[in-house]
């Protein structure tokens, strides 16, 4: 028995030691799946791009191309310099405001005493995949506003606007929910941000669509005049970027990879994807009697948007009739935002907002979690819809009685490129 | 004594529990690998829409993406209404079809129910994984036909065709070897699917290319007549999509993480394509006296489609001269297709039939597992090609004389985009 | 106490294989993170195939594709035929030179005997895994010169350069430091490649620019002449396709998925991305009064290039000053440049060679381990200069005065498409 004894002490001495290793295993795991998560919401900036410089007219590509590429380069600094703390508070009891310093000064003073063990949120990933993960994410807002009032808008008050708007409004809107907030508190749901990260770039674009105005020629004699696009391959491009980031988008906004949940919200994601783009296409065929590939990529995106909300608690059936319903809505709000002159390149309003409140109350209709409840999810999309609309409009009404946000009728018509950025979007010439 | 009896018992009772979490662990990281894979072959969907776009005719762009774009969502809808439990029905004996209708239940009525354990496919991954990284292959089949038949086929036509293919003809095919049926039992092999995917395409593309004729005046007195395809960088960006793609195509289909066997098949693959650009790239110089990119890009693809059948069980000089193959396959195949005024307009024949076909029996060569026989290979090509080309034929036969498989000619010259959608693909203007 | 002793007998038994599983699970964690990792990597070669075809002019777009569609396939290729055992060959003692043969033969004659266990590389990845990471690194240093000597080299001359430099002269420097050579054993810092992948390349870049000479009519009566760039959508999308690459750059160059290092670095790569596009974009605000996209995407991957270096040992803060002083030193280099003839097609000798060599110094400067020192830093950035410049002068050299590495006036002037590859790069047109 001594022998055994002995054995046995150091077998005692070694489980411990093997749980925690298996702990530190998982956390490794779940890191890489976040990471990774973090990796494709990135390239959603690229499928925005696309979209935006696909669908906006070839006099307007570096234009574009510039405010997209310079958004999330803003989002990522800013939030790093203020939304992170703003958004991720530690309420101490759930409120409306609250600011972390001591993350703050961490962050930038000590960053080698972040948590990156597996203590730090569950083991789902470290602290830095955290805020990188975020980060990414914060961009997304503003981005949407650009593809709404693209073509007019004066670069600087966009600049402006977005610094703002990523680094203030978003993620205190933001804390209400997943920061643990008043909104958390209450009930409201939203998995991935139907609400806090849609339906908030929604109300920003709608606020400036209405401030910019439509551009000039869009709307003669009650008519709406079609502006081709300068790229449909490009807008493709975008739309199937932003399909595979939201693998990233929906799939980390599990925080771990659970596999059972994470591959479960793969499909739901997909599936109202799917449906959306057959929702769109369909609806545009018996509206506009043609297939309507633009419709068709914004039902895709409709779809995604309005499934984010409840990607994790939808059944695969409730998914397919999300998305379908996301792709009827995507058409008939384009078409309701034309009746009213409000003027809008991409559709961003359409997408992001409308089906971003779709999905966030579909929440209170389809989730197979019975907590969930309709008025609360209508409670909170009206509180940050308030928010949203409300400081987009009031940044966007200063900008312009200061500065102004329009370009001059000159610039507008000759294309933007030229004026600011000095270059074209294209030169295929085959002569010199 | 009793101090240690009593952690003894401790001990004993928390062992077992560290066994379930290493294999739960296990788990999570097989199911990461997977779902990435997933994401890997849903951008191929992209990739083959760049490469048919790049290669096809402006005029035809927006016609092209089109179909692209929703080939995808009808291959994942239909593949979660009725292929899924077609290809693995859980054959009771091996044999020729079967269908699950439990897990039909299961997916639609009762997703609660779902095996999202280890106990679920070896722990490799999840029910949820399984479907949704089948669902993304499923739709690859008919993807391949439209490449072939671009620029004239009438799309109303394509769409009911793809339906059927990718929602019946192909799972059923799959269910063959995959599904446990009667291939499996016989001992044919195909790893990822140089048949059960790429030639099931190419036979369907074959079918296609014949019954709906060559483009007006792409063959006239005896010359081939190049029609120049609208933009090389998007042929190029596609090719690179698909090879990045095939890492999650060959390397899911080990179907865990496995370090040792996905690494080695992620070399293979590499090789393989390596090798196919370099065989495209000089039998195109001795046949055609110029560096052809074309058939430096369908050559990478014709390496990736040859090793695909036995990327498991090639070693990486096999992959070399394997690949080498079928660079110089692709390009005689395409001289070959041409001299039968066989119009395929991205070489999706010579890629995905000619090559497909190759890698199959090269398992019955190379194989470093004896038990692989190359009359069994040949056995099981005839079997499938029989079956995909036999049922292409008859559904392209029954569309063409009923609704009609064709554009009129005057739809043709004028391009399908301003008929059938109502925009271009390029708009690259600079002035009003 | 004998049914313990039994049991526990059992659990004795048990609990090594327990450990010994454990092992195995981290292995195929790491293994999944950096297969991942090369997946990024590879995908990096698209995105300088499309800055290079965006930043190119449109008549020479084909002949830019070429070149980068086979770079990476020379690249993969003469890695498994010869640079692999170049890089890494197991110094016996830290040297200048060695080649590990045994390993030569196993890849080629004996796959089956690869070390795929946990006890390679420390668990981080299988050999397979360790050969393709390393394989895609390889062919980016022929990547860089390829932009920077774009639309006027000669094809042919390239292409033996490519097969030197990258099959040679890459590695061989390479394994100075990461193959355990003599600057390894001084001490010299290089994180992910700073030094040895980009400034290799853009010293490589600087001879080719300097033998080859200026485009015709770039450099006109002491003023620089501006080729528009075909596509800066394509630019653009090259950027972000290598910024989301450089996540597996930096991120895999840990050599395992180890969740606090790989978190933290990519959020330094992140940090001086961005700020590298900052400074870029003001400092060419300043430089030449306009909104310049080209410097804004120039800046971000100067800041990458720059932090790259020392990720692992960079804070948050120095991530932020690194990358804008990076985005800074572009804009100035490309100035420097132009000043004295040198006409570099994409800024390649600024953001790899400039930026390269400001990064590896960097870590001399703010690294956050003590033993880094500037002057070890200054020292391994001479050695591979003089050995990169050295041989690729050399190379080009050789190659000019035998058979020349520039194509005729003729050919410059109408475009290099037409001439050696028979078709052009975009056919935009909407009638027959």
């Amino acid at each position: 028995m001594m022998n055994f004894a002995t054995l046995l002490a150091q077998d005692l001495a070694a489980t411990p030691d093997l749980a925690l290793e298996i702990s530190q295993n998982l956390l490794t795991t779940n890191n890489v799946w976040m990471m990774l998560s973090t990796a494709l919401v990135f390239i959603m900036h690229l499928g925005f791009a696309g979209v935006e410089t696909g669908f906006g007219q070839a006099k307007n590509t570096v234009n574009i191309l510039f405010k997209n590429t310079i958004t999330p380069i803003i989002g990522i600094v800013s939030y790093a310099v203020v939304g992170f703390y703003l958004m991720y508070p530690g309420f101490d009891v759930p409120g409306w405001f609250s600011f972390d310093s001591a993350g703050w000064s961490m962050f930038w003073f000590s960053p080698e005493n972040a948590d990156v063990s597996a203590d730090y949120a569950s083991g789902g990933y470290t602290y830095w995949t955290d805020f990188l993960f975020q980060a990414m994410f914060a961009a997304t807002a503003a981005t949407i506003v650009s593809g709404a009032i693209a073509e007019r808008v004066k670069i600087s008050a966009y600049l402006i606007f977005t610094v703002i708007f990523v680094g203030l409004i978003y993620p205190l809107i933001g804390s209400w929910k997943w920061g643990g907030g008043a909104l958390n508190e209450m009930g409201f749901y939203d998995f991935a941000g139907s609400t806090l990260v849609h339906s908030v770039g929604g109300w920003g674009a709608l606020a400036g669509v209405i401030l910019v105005g439509p551009r000039i020629g869009k709307y003669i004699n009650g008519k709406t005049i079609e502006k081709p696009g300068a790229s449909v391959p490009l807008a493709v491009i975008g739309v199937f970027m932003l399909w595979l980031g939201w693998f990233g988008f929906n799939g980390g906004s599990v925080l771990s990879a659970d596999p059972a949940l994470v591959s479960m919200v793969l499909v739901t994601t997909s599936l109202g994807a799917c449906a959306g783009g057959l929702g769109g296409f369909f609806t545009a065929y018996f509206a506009f009697k043609r297939l309507d590939l633009g419709m068709l990529l914004n039902g895709i995106l409709a779809g995604l948007v309005g499934i984010t909300a409840g990607a994790d608690v939808f059944t695969p059936a409730s998914a397919l009739l999300i998305g379908f319903v996301a792709g009827i809505l995507v058409v008939l709000s384009a078409i309701l935002m034309d009746k009213f002159k409000l003027d809008d390149v991409v559709g961003a309003v359409s997408v992001h907002l409308t089906c971003g409140i779709w999905g966030t109350l579909a929440v209170g209709i389809f989730s197979t979690n019975p907590e969930h409840s309709f008025l609360t999810q209508l409670t909170g999309v009206a509180i940050c819809g308030a928010m949203a609309f409300g400081s987009a409009f009031l940044i966007f009404y200063i900008l312009k009685i200061t500065m102004g946000i329009r370009v001059s009728e000159e610039h507008e018509k000759s294309g933007l490129d030229s004026h600011e950025h000095g270059i074209r979007g294209y030169t295929i010439v085959y002569d010199e």
